[in-house]
């Protein structure tokens, strides 16, 4: 439960924005959406509810939801607001114009966090009059579900307000030291990715193949305990210390084994071919929506056993 | 429910081989057991115990658990096994010395399963008369419970002889198109840590906030859907050509500044101290234990989803 009354602003109510009002507002937060768009405006307060309904799937929302107004003009969705997340586009210009108008009409104590995901905070923060208000606060898509949210910002009291908010709607922040293209999530997706590539571009296994083992292996493991972790109780008894004793320089010879794919027209239709077969005809939406239902169901599960 | 009554033989009783036991036992499967060691003899019917206390946490095993036998002798072990699932030490020598002994003892139509993880197959294989009754088929730990089985064999019809048994005790069998050091699910792991492990020595984040990030982001998602199927949902509803189009090369981009880093001294230490700081205190015991519940229960999930 809040200990607030007072709102959060949401800008932009695109795909993220829509995530985070669902989100705010099951955990009965109450949301000031604003988008420059009349057709989004509209669609708002319709598009939460599937997110909403998703949340109630897996419980510990307050006992009331937020409640959702939706505003056309800025000055407007910042009036009380102590907290504003902002999902506009990722360019430049629209976002310092975002932040300037924050500076002039937000509430003096409100904090504002992007979503952004490849702008870094010192450009995102370089116009501001008081950067420290700035976080840059990541999330991983679907963002009402996947309970990540990577933070930086140097100024500390601004990092603990952030993750004292995101932690009451269920979030687990994770704070970076400093500021890195791809934060930790996508580059550690991008890094599996390029040799999940490479293994079907050096004929390895299929497409398909490659997936099952990982949904099957290690991602199944990935989903209860780190890499790092993982590798301490592959040390046995010894633990990292043992592990690296024993098996770091054969890792590090593993490692320069690994490949680096060029994504050549011919790799690119493989790849399309082979998520296309492993879809087996099912379309996007059919997928998300299993993906969601089985996300659901291990974080339930999750919850459970910490509990 | 196996059609035959015939046993499988297990050649190895260590941490493998014990889950490899347990595993077969718990699907009604009758094991003949042997290893040289007569201490792991003894322990071999009191280690069962735990993993198939865990299998029957899952359920779906046979109405009766199989018989195990333990034999000093190898020509005992392979009496009337259809197949053997052999767990050596990863030495040459050794496992030349057993295929040998299997060619000249089992069964005729037996087949012979190596779960060796850094051996590859054309070398193992390298000095048998019947090459194609051997195949690798190399599980993931821990292996009763992660379900991921690699398999690699030339030969047709051996695959699909074991493709079958794995899948009736539960495995998910994943094949190989060629052998390649690692398989599938090592090189992934390898390649994910390598990048977690830059990011420390790098200075972007933590060891803890590493994993804290993997469990609650991608990790999460790939015990849900795996790493290329990820990437043809990003694509929109165009999918992996869409996300390819737009997006291949900037990912080819980010491929280029992800990194390989040197296990220094100084980063080894990190790395003991980072997975130390995690553990808080906790055995590595106490974190496998941990690891098991968390694991019985999102498979639990899963499987109920799936029906």
């Amino acid at each position: 439960m809040l200990d607030t009354e007072r709102p959060v602003a949401i800008l932009g109510a695109g795909l993220i924005g829509v995530s985070w009002a669902a989100l705010f507002l099951h955990h009965g937060v109450h949301v000031q959406a604003w988008d420059p768009d009349p057709e989004a405006r509209d669609a708002l307060e319709d598009r939460v509810k599937a997110p909403m309904a998703q949340l109630r799937q897996l419980g510990a929302g307050a006992d009331r939801p937020g409640r959702l107004t939706v505003h056309g003009e800025l000055t407007e969705v910042f009036s009380g607001a102590f907290f504003v997340q902002e999902n506009a586009p990722e360019r430049l210009d629209v976002k310092h114009d975002l932040y300037r108008r924050f500076e002039l009409h937000a509430e003096a104590d409100a904090l504002i966090a992007s979503s952004a995901s490849g702008l870094p905070w010192s450009r995102l923060s370089a116009q501001m009059d008081r950067p420290e208000r700035l976080l840059n606060a990541h999330p991983y898509n679907p963002p009402h579900l996947v309970p990540l949210v990577e933070l930086f910002c140097p100024a500390e009291a601004s990092l603990a307000r952030a993750e004292d908010l995101y932690r009451r709607i269920g979030r687990v922040p994770v704070r970076m030291k400093r500021e890195a293209v791809g934060h930790l999530a996508n580059r550690l997706a991008s890094a599996l990715w390029r040799e999940a590539v490479h293994i079907v571009a050096e004929g390895i296994a299929d497409v398909e193949a490659v997936d099952l083992a990982l949904v099957n292996g290690p991602g199944l493991r990935w989903a209860v305990m780190g890499a790092h972790m993982t590798y301490h109780l592959g040390g046995g008894a010894g633990g990292m210390a043992h592990y690296l004793e024993h098996l770091g320089d054969s890792q590090e010879g593993r490692w320069s084994t690994l490949g680096t794919p060029r994504l050549t027209p011919e790799l690119r239709a493989a790849l399309i071919a082979g998520v296309e077969a492993e879809a087996g005809g099912k379309s996007i939406a059919q997928l998300e929506q299993e993906r969601d239902a089985a996300l659901i169901g291990i974080l339930a599960t999750r919850k459970a056993l910490d509990t």
